[in-house]
């Protein structure tokens, strides 16, 4: 693909924003050049010590949604805090109603703008624990990639940054912006009391852009910067029959079963083309530009690839609608989970007492988790059969994004990208959900740029969960770099 | 409601059998008062010891649908073998290809009828443990119940038996009749190897009689012998798709969620009447005679007291029938359990990478497993989507089955449990399976008696079994009266 149509491609999936591409070409100027070369020898002489600090923090099970992990959560924050603390930040860990938020500050660069770096210590929970080749959290290189827990999402990609600013700090004695790192530890379950946080902290919070590392990259060696996010609106279904299981024999036929009662309720959320056929549920959806939709045809996306990293037979989902539409344009409703009667081996004849079905909702631009809350819940209702008590509870959820992609941060993101990677950045989308972008956005008032350095298949919330090395190690470079291309465009533009 | 009507209510219970009640007012004979007069004080001076013995018996948790139990299971086979010797039967454990068989023998009573007594000293898994008041395998009595898994099913009810010889054999030296105790480990898992075990020892197991206690009672106080039986067939379904959990932000909507999937699958096992609408499923169910509905209409069945004991809000099931109607006379497609992804506390977004159910059907008099089996296969085939591969697994089935209740055996347990429970008895019908029933019924060629000590409430396979004290006290003098009865009848028949 030549160059100018990938820069086509990017406008038109920014839609009607500016387009910041004519910043591309005078990016380096000899000071900058220097210093990094000074960077450069730093990351290469540092580069395994960098890995093994890594491998301390992802060794630590700080798994949020487990109240039994409260402990180990509660130490990946101090540990955290201390590493920023060793490099020269300030650093303190914030308790909240939660867990808690670790701050690292550095603010002595007077008159420079100040850059939020926003990421999660927390991570998913780690089962089914027999699918993982490695333990969980015993990181564990194999091919160039460390697989654990919590490597990609977000430990390893936060991680990054810290050490970014330590090679600023370690080879110049300073950093060329101002610096806020706001690490927080409820990511995974909803990030329920950071919009609080921020909310109290507005002034100490205050900056010019917000960074965040927690996606992945189009593909190896290309790196991407992200225009949208999707939504999340989670939910827990409870069906309830009998108080106790019943014999199946004895009570089956005459007793509503909880458990297919709940399998007919599921039924009713997709018609049979895949569309989501709960009322309401598209009602708020905002129609994407055509070129945006365009754009992301024109991407190089390997649907064979990404199929075969599935595993599964074939691909499906919504009817008349591409991958990629499917996976940042379209909203879903899919079952994250499913409980009920007997489940260990072999043959038990239960009415089981009892359903359960975690079901969640990715929404895209213009949907609100409040109006999903309200049109799952009025549906459940509508379909759920006598005989059985049907509690639908909202657990969660988190507004979708959608970035503008003008201003310093963007061009600054492009050009350190381009350089480290040695190839221009692309504009994508993302079908998973990071809530907080919205709160940062909305409260502080300033843009937030998404970089990411995961890879497609890396297992995010999956076992065998991975970071590629290269993309640590080269990840570091670049945000090191950002920086300097940050202070030297918003210096600039002020 | 009056004698005469329940009278009706019987014969027409059995269709066109012929009507047993002439023999309703000549049970008792001055002689074998006598004798039961030394029966009855043997069992008051021994009732307490004899309920310590069933606890022992249930404190082993023979769990056989779970092969890490296979030590208890074994260990619950050599103590019922011992327990028999103890009173004087020649007993012992032959191994089968999964648990072993236990058999106790008397042959002291030549030119007398053998009864050959089967009952099952396997118990269902005890699991979800939280749900249980007491310990599963601790038993314990509260208001006049003994809680315990199989308490009632079938421990207690076999043990009973045991007792029942032990008073004859301890009182007078001696048992009315010749006796064989057949006692297997795999009822609950479908008695895999019985029907071989049957097969290969036909001439020992040669008898006139088979008589089987792993039922119910109508109700409190109220002796019931059982006319029908249902049969089963328990299939495993697995959906998979992706060849791990996804992160559902990052693959759903492209990927078919094998959890979703599962649930639509179910979903189209019923209309909105709860018909079976699997085609092909009715085919074969026998047209079941007016005046045998009828008589079940008759029955005082407290359909208030069964919701009260499900703890539903409602009943349900099948449109157009009564509550007894689909307990026994029709057949049933239920799920028994439901697996896929994360079920435990918060919320985790992931996409499954499959989805479990157990699903089994009850089947009424006509339907054969195999059938059902093929049908059953046939239409998830036929429903499943791609993008996913979906098996699914016969576990294991049993016939469905129906008695003539003619002939000295009937009629000596009319006579025995008439006495015992001051109250006549009625015929009643049973939506579980038993279904070795069938194979004793084919393989020996002789009547079965089915005549059970549970009640309603008793949560067999449920959380909280339990046994009625009374029940299993008056069984065992039922049971010892009921050998005294039928070698008095088959006597004077043959």
């Amino acid at each position: 693909m030549g160059r100018d149509e990938r820069r086509q491609g990017f406008c038109a999936l920014m839609g009607d924003a500016p387009c910041w591409m004519h910043l591309y070409d005078d990016s380096n100027n000899p000071e900058m050049t220097n210093t990094n070369k000074s960077l450069d020898s730093f990351f290469d002489t540092n580069d395994a010590r960098m890995e093994q600090e890594l491998f301390e923090f992802l060794r630590i099970p700080s798994v949020s949604a487990k109240s039994d992990h409260n402990e180990h959560t509660a130490k990946a924050a101090d540990w955290l805090c201390k590493s920023m603390e060793k490099i020269g930040l300030k650093a303190r860990v914030y308790p909240t109603a939660g867990h808690p938020v670790v701050i690292g500050e550095w603010r002595n660069a007077p008159g420079a703008p100040t850059v939020l770096i926003y990421g999660h210590y927390d991570v998913q929970p780690p089962e089914p624990l027999n699918l993982w080749t490695s333990p969980p959290f015993e990181p564990t290189v194999r091919d160039g990639r460390i697989y654990a827990r919590g490597s990609v999402d977000d430990k390893g990609q936060l991680y990054l940054h810290v050490k970014a600013l330590e090679a600023h700090l370690t080879v110049r004695g300073k950093l060329p912006v101002n610096v806020i790192v706001v690490a927080e530890g409820e990511e995974e379950i909803g990030s329920e009391h950071l919009e609080q946080f921020i909310q109290e902290h507005k002034e100490m919070l205050k900056c010019d852009a917000v960074v965040i590392s927690d996606s992945a990259m189009f593909a190896p060696g290309q790196p991407s910067i992200l225009s949208s996010l999707r939504g999340l609106a989670y939910f827990e279904i409870n069906v309830v029959g009998p108080t106790v299981d019943l014999h199946s024999g004895s009570y089956g036929g005459a007793v509503v079963n909880p458990a297919m009662a709940l399998a007919r309720i599921l039924a009713t959320f997709h018609d049979e083309n895949g569309h989501v056929a709960i009322p309401g549920f598209y009602d708020d959806v905002i129609q994407w530009n055509p070129k945006v939709l365009e754009g992301m045809k024109k991407l190089p996306f390997d649907e064979e690839n990404f199929l075969h990293e599935t595993g599964a037979p074939q691909l499906g989902g919504e009817k008349g609608f591409t991958t990629l539409e499917k996976l940042w344009a379209r909203p879903t409703c899919e079952v994250n989970g499913l409980l009920s009667g007997y489940t260990g081996e072999g043959a038990k004849t239960v009415l089981p007492s009892k359903a359960m079905a975690k079901v969640s909702c990715r929404l895209v631009p213009g949907q609100k988790p409040a109006n999903i809350e309200k049109v799952m819940k009025a549906h459940v209702a509508k379909v759920s059969p006598a005989g059985v008590t049907v509690d639908c509870k909202h657990l969660h959820g988190g507004n979708p994004w959608h970035a503008e992609l003008s201003g310093p941060i963007y061009d600054a993101a492009r050009r350190a990208l381009a350089t480290a990677f040695e190839k221009e950045p692309v504009i994508v989308g993302e079908g998973g959900s990071i809530p907080v972008v919205g709160d940062f956005e909305r409260i502080l008032g300033v843009p937030v740029l998404l970089v990411g350095f995961g890879l497609p298949g890396e297992n995010a919330h999956a076992p065998d969960e991975w970071m590629s090395q290269e993309n640590y190690r080269i990840g570091m470079r670049a945000m090191a770099r950002l920086l300097d291309e940050y202070s030297a465009l918003a210096g600039a533009k002020s």
